[in-house]
């Protein structure tokens, strides 16, 4: 498992990069702070929570991480699950609910690790494309729906679209209009921001780099700005609810406490879900920079690093946390080399936390809402469902499962439908079988489907090519095919089955391959296998169904359609 | 869905079939009694009751069944199945345990009739050919050792393997030597009779079909000649248990009882895997048939067939049923054509109720067990772990499992973990994809694995074929394997993936190749596809994959080559 710091240390040229690193880390210390506000918001925690997970876990992650790169902390998605993993139990107590969410961090963090011991890395590769597609967009609708709660000044709750949706028409006479005033327009500056801004400052001749990282550090202003509003016309009284007295200093080493026994399935069930998720997104990431520096990427010690953050950040005050993109995007666009950007950045929330968390005290959660709506609006994507939707149509249905799953019923729901799916319709496609009756393209040594091309066939001889592997689940319905041709051919002498789309025969479909072999025989019609990959054969050449193989077994089908028809061809085709 | 029964009405020549049709009808009615008699017995049920199952159902099978000649009734199988379900739920009340069974018929019947509705005929091959002989092999070790307390005149009880020997060794004192005489010399004469009678007749000069004939009559002889001997010196007194009396006259027309609301999760799920069981021995006893006989066959209107019987027999204190091997063969050796033979047993067994019950008084139940025990002894099948441990392991696997599973923990949990396990490996196996780097075999149109063959390569052209359907399961594993193969060539210009062995190409594969493509052409190299089939072209024919796609789509690999390297193969090679 390489650990990058250490390899980073003991390179020479350290100093090369120090600058760079130092840079990026002031950045991304900076572009942290609104996010990580919002993100704790978003998991059901006090505000400050988020600046808690970013010190310790990112320390942690510089040191064993598997990306030089990657910015860690609290994200969207992982942030919401934890709040409706948590919600249940919180019965009302913030402080029980602080410390089932450090409790869940320890468990996703354990289960990460474990995953890396046991290398389970490629289970990440168990959830397809379109179903996390459409989780990711589900979350990002409900995470808006239930920030839109903060910008119009209203406390509903809901874990599903339905619920937050009865919550506003239920608290409809409750806005806040000073709230919403503020919110709507933070939320509108941020998003010009993010849809503009860089634009613009390209225009003004800045390079893109530069004008992407000020563009990007535009939010902490707006956060300041607003404070500045609520303090100078002391908005509080007036009903907006800000963050509040931010106990100052360093988050607290503390023991999680222990969920009662009752809690623990549950507890669990969401937490293999939230390190799930935590992993693939992480991932991801890291994989995608690695792709771009042509650094290798094991995810195996992607599970390790992330695993021990959580861990860490466990026992300070943390919730679970995962790689961020857009924070990480920003890291690399800002310089960053090594995981010395990481540290930097966590210095730099340090001494925010030391010497300037009473600046936060007017900050109105209706701006930390907006923030949080303008950064997941860009994680919907509808995109991946139009793809799926032209190109296949199991993975569009899949998409869609997943996304109302979660929107109705929950994210955790929505997941395990859109798993389940995806592996119903492995199980289905491979019991749909396609055999196609070839024949001879011109003189050459191609054999095409005869429905699809004008080539040559011979009345006593049939080629069926078998276009998927054989297992109990279809070797059924191959036999009951080969039978449906056979019955259309009264001349027929000679069948050979194509196996060049064959990797594995299961003992079922051996069975079945001896049992029509027999039946044909009984009419007089022998049966040939051609084309065996060597790697099938060396599996079946023990088996009772090649030992007592009655028909020929061709290396290729010009050698078969040789060997077996009257007029042969061309003698360069016979080996 | 065909009734055979009509068809054989209108057909004008059921005269000349009515001769054998009585005969055989004769022979499969005596050959049931002592079946089914026993039967009952291993279903926790009076034997009787055996007796009362072969009636209406056998009558509703013959008018609606799949099968012209399929001989149903009680089953060893599922006549355990039934056991182990229900006998939570006896409480020791005879009568309530009677009617749980009729109401598991019931169930058992609604399930297989719905999923006739259904189309559900397909769900049978999902149970392996390894899972099924193991489950067999399993139920027939549980019979036999819980057949044995009749043997030795014990009342121990377990539907392990382990509490029935503990039952026994517990019991060891309370052998009663009578019985054990009665028991241990009726096994063997059934023994000697299945294993040498045939032959010995033969030997006489009868023909095999007649001596097979006469050897199936033996055991009912023996039950005859057994019960002689119980009443003539009165064993019953010295501790024989016997069959006692039988209320003389047919079954009564009888609602089943309804369970009790916590009873229902437990019951259904056992009928669930009872109608599997029955559908998958009842239809895999048809279909030989009808091969043999070069009929067609529907699992679907086996399911109906069988859905009904069950359900017709839940009215008239019937149990779970299904179609008979043994009971079938002899229909078909005494020459039954046609479904009157099993109106004509059904009969039989009627008028053997009507006057013959009280024959049975004096029937000891260690003969009862004998005959199980004989009959059930050839159902275990070592010859399908033979063959898949030198053919597939896996399905070896899955065998042993299975047999474990039914030893140890009973019969369903025994068949689900050998169904969960065929699809874990289905999946696993998918999840590993062969990707063969192939060169040029000589000067043919043939392309093979360069590890297996001396062919000729390319150090500019890289050729890979990938063995498997693409889906998100696999396709980090093949981009990486490209990877890898790329960076051992310095010098490569061009990648061609050959898809011959592709039927599949989901969302996430699509991904995948385009990133490749992109990261390849990054480094100055060009990714090219061959042999992609024409109904997955037609597939992809509209995604971004293929219409974004830079490097060139060739028909054939040697199209490629041809294109790709500077020395062109033969003219007639370049179409």
């Amino acid at each position: 498992m390489k650990i990058p710091l250490a390899a980073w240390l003991s390179s020479t040229q350290w100093r090369l990069t120090l600058r760079d690193d130092v840079l990026a880390g002031i950045v991304v210390g900076i572009v942290l702070i609104p996010q990580s506000l919002g993100y704790a918001l978003l998991a059901g925690l006090p505000p400050v929570y988020g600046l808690y997970a970013t010190i310790v876990p990112v320390l942690i992650y510089a040191l064993v991480g598997s990306s030089n790169t990657q910015a860690i902390g609290a994200v969207a998605i992982t942030s919401i699950m934890t709040a409706q993993a948590l919600a249940p139990f919180a019965q009302g107590q913030p402080s029980r609910y602080i410390a089932l969410a450090a409790l869940m961090a320890l468990v996703v963090g354990i289960i990460l690790l474990v995953a890396a011991l046991l290398k389970l890395g490629w289970i990440m590769r168990f959830i397809s494309r379109g179903v996390m597609a459409a989780f990711i967009t589900g979350a990002a609708i409900l995470i808006i729906t239930g920030q839109v709660k903060y910008v119009f000044g209203l406390h509903s709750r809901g874990d599903t679209f339905p619920q937050l949706l009865w919550g506003f028409w239920q608290q409809k006479n409750d806005i806040n209009l000073v709230t919403l005033l503020l919110g709507l327009s933070a939320t509108l500056v941020l998003w010009l921001n993010r849809r503009y801004m860089t634009l613009l400052l390209v225009k003004f001749k800045l390079s893109s780099i530069t004008a992407n990282i000020t563009a990007k550090l535009v939010p902490i202003g707006v956060i300041f700005l607003a404070s500045l509003v609520v303090y100078q016309w002391s908005l509080a009284s007036r009903g907006v609810s800000i963050v509040g007295a931010i106990p100052a200093g360093l988050p607290t080493f503390a023991l999680p406490v222990l969920a009662e026994h009752s809690q623990w399935l549950t507890l669990l069930s969401s937490a293999l879900l939230i390190a799930l998720i935590a992993f693939i997104s992480s991932a991801s990431v890291a994989k995608s920079v690695a792709l771009q520096r042509q650094e290798s990427f094991d995810a195996n010690s992607e599970l390790f690093g992330l695993g021990l953050a959580n861990i860490s950040g466990a026992f300070f005050q943390g919730l679970p946390i995962a790689g961020g993109f857009s924070r990480t995007a920003v890291n690399i666009e800002a310089g960053a080399k090594t995981p010395l950007a990481g540290i930097v950045s966590a210095i730099i929330v340090m001494l925010v936390l030391l010497l300037a968390s009473a600046w936060f005290y007017y900050l109105p959660l209706a701006v930390l809402g907006a923030g949080v709506i303008v950064a997941v609006s860009n994680l919907i994507d509808l995109r991946t469902l139009k793809m799926a939707w032209r190109s296949d149509k199991t993975e569009a249905l899949a998409y869609v499962l997943t996304l109302l799953g979660v929107l109705l019923a929950g994210l955790q729901i929505g997941l395990v439908i859109g798993f389940m799916w995806s592996l119903l319709a492995l199980i289905w496609r491979s019991n749909q079988p396609h055999v196609a009756v070839v024949g001879q393209l011109g003189q050459t040594a191609e054999f095409r489907n005869i429905e699809r091309h004008h080539v040559k066939t011979w009345p006593k001889l049939l080629l069926l090519r078998i276009d998927e592997n054989l297992f109990f689940g279809n070797s059924d319905k191959v036999a009951s095919r080969v039978w449906q041709e056979v019955d259309k051919r009264p001349e027929l002498a000679d069948v050979v089955l194509i196996f060049s789309a064959i990797n594995h025969v299961d003992l079922s479909s051996q069975w079945m391959l001896k049992n029509v072999e027999q039946q044909l025989l009984a009419r007089n019609i022998q049966l040939h296998f051609a084309e065996i990959k060597g790697f099938v054969m060396d599996k079946l050449i023990n088996t009772p169904l090649i030992e007592e193989w009655h028909g020929k077994i061709f290396a290729t089908t010009e050698q078969a359609v040789a060997a077996l028809t009257p007029s042969p061809c061309e003698p360069e085709y016979n080996l």
